[in-house]
């Protein structure tokens, strides 16, 4: 931490700064400046809370230097992590694509889709039996039930299921029947969720809030490893803004930024973070281009009769030839795409 | 829903979307004008997905008309929603203030502070049992012992306690010993744990979420209200923006925008609001000047050994000039303050 | 400026981060820390820019200590800075309402509405004759013969005149027939406009961009200040958010954070920070609560008919309601209405 | 434009509503509904200010169903529009990178790093001769002596140039040395900027506000069309969210988005967009995947002694790889890249 002494500060102001510092077992490091002086805070005798400084005579700003997370860190794991589900490895070599609808509405519709992102070279097949949504009377998604369905998804095609939870009761529902726990964006700061997951012997995928900063971001994936499970996937999904062309505004910068600080993988899904159709595509090339592992997409193939989110997701055929143009933009970014079209 | 067809739409896509609008049991209102055609959609067999018609030949844009909330709305109930708790009552005339620490950290320091802004003339008292901190390293609060800590600051003081709720467990704890559940802005689209207040027996404070809109929130208040628990009070805490001079951007226009459309009582939070001891006064003035039904503060005799949040905790003797200015504040806005000060 | 360094940054790399600081003539002072180590830079030879640094080996990141700015600094002037312009004094004990329509329509129009507010205690007209408009196709105001008329609701009524100026051909016409010079927040950072008005001898009221920080607002007066003209209003205005029910989200939080650091007055604009009639009344109230220095507000007579932004502008009479309630507000925070209610 | 009655709105409401739609020589379209009713009012005899709605008893909403651009939308003209510079052609098959130094700091500087962008293969040459600067403080430009070493620079290498006006006086000078007179974000709502912009016979590049909605964006490229300019290239810098980890927000949907409604080029500025040297690569490829029809960005060949903007430059040879993947990316959006790499 920095604390910056104003132009006004006394030297009196600053040693008293200085001795509370060294009173907590900190080093203190004063800077006098051309026109005030900053102090300088180090030392690891536990976290510092500003409040022992803010209201010090003299003192006009406190600045963090430090970021508080540990095991997400690329200081502590210089290499990325790689995370094995199935025959799929999210963070290494291969982008990988998860697909399937918004929500698993019946088994007949889910199959059908199911068999047809995979027929396009889908690797994961995504579904939502748990849905989030913003009206209590918007369709809530199947439950129990949809688990079923998603697991009969996974014998009959082979994909791996990623499905959400969202509280205690249904992350153990979840942890059984899926093979990718998917936490979502409104419950990124839903700690105990968090902790829950931490517990669960399956890979988390890991939503950013829509109001999360990047050290938020890092922080909520923090909370799950320090529990033990260190198979966590990032997912960027869209912020908060003023831009209104959009539902929301893909912040693809996140990418290379989570790259730099976190050795954990990190994927992009363009349908809930535009929430258009006709944009899905151009940011899902947007996503691998800028050095995604992958990405998760809605794909129905009767989007006009969808329970939810039906003006996102894209047509079966549209998500192929997407899948074809990953396939050729994967290798420039020095990836490649596994394209094991399995027709059922 | 308004249907918008592009300049270049021919009367045969109108006819299509038309159709499809009745088909579907609802009534279409065509309306051709200079350069394009709208086309309402009215009725109400239940609610209509836009996927049914984003994607049909010449359609360019869909506007939703009519807001998805009932039991929060005013049309519904134009009368104010009062709620009382022991002797306060919120949403009446009198505004209410509720105080106290951040976090729960001893009896000793809560039964200290709970006498203070007693004396000061809190008619609530507020403190963290269960913490939900960005940082898994963080202080998380001392848990059920807080709860038992804050039921004797109730019977020391008498007044009746405020306190965060974070789980369908924790919930229940809190509605056992505390007289108001609050719900924090990170779990402000925690839907479980809504419906979980929604069906418990005690009034629920529901803070407004960093990046919610007036429909997310009023939505939130929905769901707690379908369950069954009308006892709603909202509460503004600050909205994400790019402002970087506070911790979180105060948005007080929501208050009188709440007034408009809801019946519910909504209070502010300016500790959390600002993040900053010297804004908490100011803004709380305002609040109280735009029309809130009270206040949310966080009080603290010795901010610079508080575990949490201690840099936008008031003192003792500035909440009690607060409290001077707010009943000064009050009788313009045609609002009253109790300002019973009980010295224990 | 504080250079912090890597984990696995060496003690070479440190070594040379100290150099180059020493080479460019300013003073290093490294801070080993637990797990890495920060390096400050103090100083005072000129600017420093990130760009020496942000290359070198070892190097994660850089903070910036200290603000740009100078002549807006309570640093440099610690007494609040008091504007007169005719009678009136803005930043003073008195808190000053300036009112009047968004345009100047006409004459008749504008002498009509000056009369209804100087009735009802206004201190200062505004009125716009240049009006910079989203859309080429709005009204863009009367120019030159808007200034004319607006000089003559000066000499009819006494109040002093503000309006717009967009560029350095209309601020030597604004300047001449005008009393304040408004910078509007769309030209908050056409720098060209601010060092005209840096140049004129009449003070300016420069309003807040609408995506700008605490930092380039100030620096945006600095801009006016360094070219000689000390005479600068700030004004709050509204900023983009994504919050959807008001035009702009009003963050009243700015007034007690210009007055930590600014000698300089601020007023509110609660017309266009909320863009809803309804809305400006309880927010005008907040911002005199919160502790601005004085208002301003859009009043017609008859909105329905307003050339522009008829729906955000108060009815006469309401502005009078309004004004008592300031009155009634002002000693609450030791502050004083002047209420010459002159009848013409 | 739509209007909403409230729930309680009586016949006689919405009577007097489309009697004064009608009134104003517009045609009403009542769609009695559910639960209340809503208005459509067509017809053209100009624009329609909510002024006269907004007001009357019933009326809770009005919502704005056409958007007020003409010339820059694609109903009026199907076409992308190609703007040809030299032997550049900007928004054809081509995708066209501009590059060099922010700002220019001497002929030997300039000549030295443009003789590296084109060995690289740019098409277009940047640097700024006018730099608008957030501080009066920090350097401003060579101004008419950079315009000189620009033309300079253009005679050297054959690449066209493209800088910045900051103001009328400005322009006229940029207007005769350069190819294509840039107006920045600060100035996007610069009205009188944009209007002399439009009576220039070069083409303009206009880049998007930091808090710019595309209706902005698209109606400020309107003002310099509506003078009889028709030359405009579009260009995303980013904008300005609560997001810390960018300088900036890049928001590449938008790229889709103009694309859809407007026949105009769009450009991307990663340089400005993200801050960040290590981001510019990663958000230049996700630009051209996006579907950008090229890139400005900043290239210096001593980053650490760049007189502004130095963190964010890339290095020549980062430039060549960068390019070098470019033109792998182009084939996979049906683009391509001429790389004419010309040695001097």
């Amino acid at each position: 931490m920095l604390i910056v002494m104003g132009a006004h500060a006394t030297s009196q102001d600053v040693e008293r700064v200085c001795q509370k510092i060294e009173e907590l077992g900190f080093k203190a490091h004063p800077m006098p400046g051309a026109s005030r002086t900053a102090i300088g805070l180090t030392g690891n005798p536990g976290p510092v809370e500003p409040g022992f400084f803010e209201n010090m005579p003299g003192v006009v700003e406190l600045i963090q230097v430090t970021h508080p997370y540990k095991l997400v860190s690329r200081e502590l794991k210089q290499d990325n992590t790689e995370i094995t589900v199935g025959d799929v490895v999210i963070g290494g070599q291969d982008v990988v694509v998860m697909a399937g609808p918004c929500a698993v509405e019946s088994e007949e519709q889910t199959l059908r889709i199911a068999e047809k992102v995979r027929a396009n070279g889908a690797h994961m097949f995504r579904g939502g039996a748990f849905k989030p949504r913003t009206s209590p009377y918007s369709f809530q998604g199947l439950g129990l039930d949809g688990l079923k369905i998603l697991a009969k998804a996974r014998e009959y095609t082979g994909m791996p299921i990623v499905t959400e939870a969202i509280d205690a009761e249904t992350i153990e529902m979840v942890e059984e029947y899926a093979d990718v726990i998917q936490i979502g964006a409104r419950n990124m700061q839903n700690f105990s969720l968090l902790r829950a997951a931490g517990l669960a012997r399956k890979p988390v995928l890991l939503k950013r809030g829509m109001s999360a900063t990047l050290d938020d971001f890092l922080l909520a994936a923090e909370y799950i490893m320090a529990e033990g499970n260190y198979q966590v996937i990032l997912c960027e999904r869209g912020i908060r803004t003023f831009a209104d062309h959009t539902r929301n505004t893909l912040d693809l910068s996140i990418v290379p930024a989570v790259k730099r600080i976190s050795h954990l993988p990190i994927l992009v899904d363009p349908s809930h973070g535009t929430g258009k159709r006709h944009k899905v595509a151009p940011l899902s090339r947007a996503a691998i281009a800028v050095g995604a592992d992958g990405l998760i997409i809605e794909v129905h193939d009767q989007p006009e009769n969808a329970l939810s989110d039906g003006p996102q997701a894209l047509l079966p055929e549209s998500f192929g030839e997407l899948m074809d143009q990953i396939g050729l933009l994967a290798p420039v970014v020095n990836r490649s795409l596994s394209r094991v079209q399995v027709r059922l």
